[in-house]
């Protein structure tokens, strides 16, 4: 259902692209466009609202919808041509500063938190209350994991192209711990470990908390990490492992195509370097079918899959899971030593969400959400922003990043935001040295308000004055 | 009302031990006691059951009860008179073989985890499912933790002599998380830190995660860590963290005087070596006042204070606490690196358990099982171990350190229980370097059963085999 608005969506807005509609021209009724496509006037008018969203339609009361060709489609960035060293991972204190108690007061374009209205706050309450009404098993550590949990999430690997068994699952305590305990399991501190550029802080962070070195390898806005960049750091240094957000990563919103995968997961097999796969985005793409990770394509049980319900079902709960293979024993241990267990209740709250098959229904809803308003995010930053701005092209999640004209400081504009209450996360944040200056990263994944649009407005009038001096 | 019976039955132990009423004797019957004593008949039905349970007593049907005095009162085991370097702490992997799924199977004398029949299960049911019902606030992430239950646990922290304010409380996954962050904020890498001995495991795994190195002070049985032995210590070594277990440690169940904390903490601060204190067990004292912990004499805010509910509500929530006073920044960055945030069901479970006001009075009922169940152990233990076995004389929790006849292997014991599917703790897991080699430590917090008094006897029979070789 969700899905033919869309197609008509596309359909129109293609019309729009090739000049068969031009900015001012009204589109044809909605009773012209059903008989024209074929579908119901309900479907239309979805459809146009839809375009709006993404910005291509604007209604006016009483004459219809009226095209608005978005100002101009903006380039995607530049993939970075930097080639790094390994540098000590260390004080990064900007992220937490972006999360703290007192930002939530800010219009919340920094952090990458999905918003309560996208997610399945009634499916998981009331899941939660019959976890709750469980009684004695509650009270029990669950280590290494509530086997309906690992059952439940050994059932959507196999659907993704990882057959699984429950025991080769880990809960975790979200996927950033997820990571960390992989980190840990197939490295020594002071080890190197490859990242993609610019880089998830979160990943950063997981680097520090082990003690690890990181190269920074350069990563495409759509194509995602740098084959050729990372085939050179294998050869000049000794790696440890490779940790890559494949689907959607964030801050670029890039997917792997699937060779690519293919070929990065052979590559690390051949060279005997892990691979740490993130795929917390892999179930929000926005077109076609369900990525699959780079695990699927795993002969050499040589990645660690690690992921989590953190950015689908709910944050709160700090629920995540791991597959480690054969770096099972190692995780399982780390696991062990730093908390005993992940909290039982959520565990049992999120097994009865996922088994009472309301999971699926829920993310067709919430990707739609997210690509509808990312596609209306970048209109509003296409509208806002100078010439020479560039913004990704996300093909699933809920982050755009921004490369703003040269010699912007993203963290001069940050700095001048927070000075009205807006929070932007800066682009330097997603490396160790300071690169992506000239970047910011937007949160996509807010309802629509005037006020986030004012906020959009006000940054691109920011960056405007920054551009002009 | 616990308290009276309790009073009650101390007298008749009194009476016992002095030699009035002797091995055989037939108590008086309870309608002659309850005169003599000025209390009800059935507050002397429940001493009765008390001292059955300590072992002083036993009913004969239709006869009354009669005197056993316990096989003979076991002398303390000795304080370790060890003068350690400091060691590395790795490959600590057989606490975690303790813990995992199939030995839930086995008679369960070796975990340190509350049985769940002495848990408010009604009470924290019944607070999740007010927790779950909150709805939109469920979803959010709790970072530094909800403020409902900071505020609760502020409150509890200032009736035991620490006044703080919630902004002084993060919430962690437990107290193992928060002893963890606590090494994090105070330490490097490579630092040497002091710890009891023996110590609990737990504490020698997160020195482990924290690559730190461990030196082992002496611990008397029933006062705590050797004061001498950390001056020591403190003398030799550039220590950078002291962690103690101040109230009812675990494996000894010794309590520090107050003197002794109060000389602990000033001994510390003139030394500029942080203390981290562990006082899971403060609130499981079996008689008099809640112990004070060592932060209640903390004038120059130098002790980090680490706590949980995983004793005393549920070890399913995984939910801890720290003070960690002017460490905070630092604990609060490793909190955030390590996982975001703490559960948010749980914490807002327990806070409205506590601000139902329900806790105390389940803490009374537990604190009385407890003791009965030590004290029955103890019983046990002396009427089935052979000459030449020492047991301690906890003040609190539910753990037992015994000491075997000179020359029998705790480890041997722990292997062949193992293969009659008993389970309890080896001596050597208590220490990095094989101390304790002759000890076990044996887990009281299970209701009395003759499965659990079976394995007992079975298990003096393993150890007099053993001392007969």
């Amino acid at each position: 259902m969700g899905i033919l608005y869309n197609q008509v969506a596309d359909r129109i807005q293609a019309l729009i692209r090739e000049g068969v509609y031009r900015e001012g021209d009204r589109l044809p009724g909605v009773r012209v466009l059903s008989r024209q496509f074929g579908v119901s006037v309900s479907t239309i008018l979805q459809a146009h609202q839809t375009l709006e969203a993404r910005g291509y339609l604007q209604a006016r009361e009483r004459s219809g919808y009226f095209v608005r060709r978005p100002a101009r489609e903006l380039p995607e960035p530049n993939m970075p041509r930097h080639r790094s060293r390994p540098v000590p991972v260390s004080a990064r204190e900007m992220t937490l500063d972006l999360c703290a108690d007192e930002q939530k007061r800010m219009v919340p374009l920094a952090t990458a938190i999905p918003h309560p209205d996208f997610l399945p706050l009634r499916q998981i309450q009331q899941s939660t209350l019959w976890a709750a009404r469980r009684g004695l098993e509650t009270l029990d550590y669950a280590f290494p994991g509530k086997l309906e949990f690992r059952r439940q999430v050994a059932q959507r690997m196999a659907a993704i192209g990882v057959p699984v068994s429950p025991d080769e699952v880990l809960a975790t305590n979200g996927a950033q711990e997820a990571i960390i305990l992989a980190l840990r399991a197939v490295t020594q501190p002071g080890d190197i470990v490859a990242v993609e550029s610019p880089s998830f802080p979160g990943i950063l962070q997981a680097l520090e908390v082990v003690g690890l070195r990181v190269i920074e390898i350069p990563t495409h806005p759509s194509e995602g990490l740098s084959l050729e960049g990372l085939q050179v750091a294998l050869e000049q240094w000794p790696l440890k492992a490779c940790v890559v957000v494949t689907n959607h990563s964030n801050p670029m919103g890039a997917r792997m195509p699937d060779a690519r995968k293919r070929q990065l997961v052979s590559m690390l097999a051949a060279a005997g370097v892990p691979l740490i796969e993130d795929d917390i985005y892999g179930d929000l793409y926005y077109a076609g079918e369900r990525p699959r990770p780079a695990k699927a394509f795993d002969q050499a049980d040589n990645v660690i899959y690690c992921s989590s319900f953190s950015k689908t079902v709910s944050p709160g709960l700090r629920l995540g899971w791991m597959i480690p293979g054969r770096y099972m024993a190692g995780a399982r241990q780390h696991k062990y030593f730093v908390n005993l267990a992940t909290s039982t209740i959520p565990q049992l709250a999120v097994a009865h969400f996922l088994e009472q098959g309301g999971y699926d229904r829920y993310l067709r809803a919430a990707r739609q959400h997210y690509r509808d308003a990312s596609e209306r995010l970048r209109a509003a930053v296409a509208r806002a922003f100078p010439e020479g701005t560039a913004v990704s092209r996300p093909q699933g999640g809920f982050v755009l990043w921004v490369q703003l004209p040269d010699g912007v400081s993203g963290t001069e504009v940050f700095q001048r935001a927070r000075a009205e209450n807006i929070n932007v996360a800066p682009g330097r944040m997603f490396s160790t040295t300071d690169k992506f200056e000239n970047c910011l990263r937007l949160n996509a994944g807010n309802p629509w308000t005037a006020t986030i649009e004012n906020a959009v407005t006000r940054l691109g009038t920011l960056v405007q004055a920054l551009a002009g001096r």
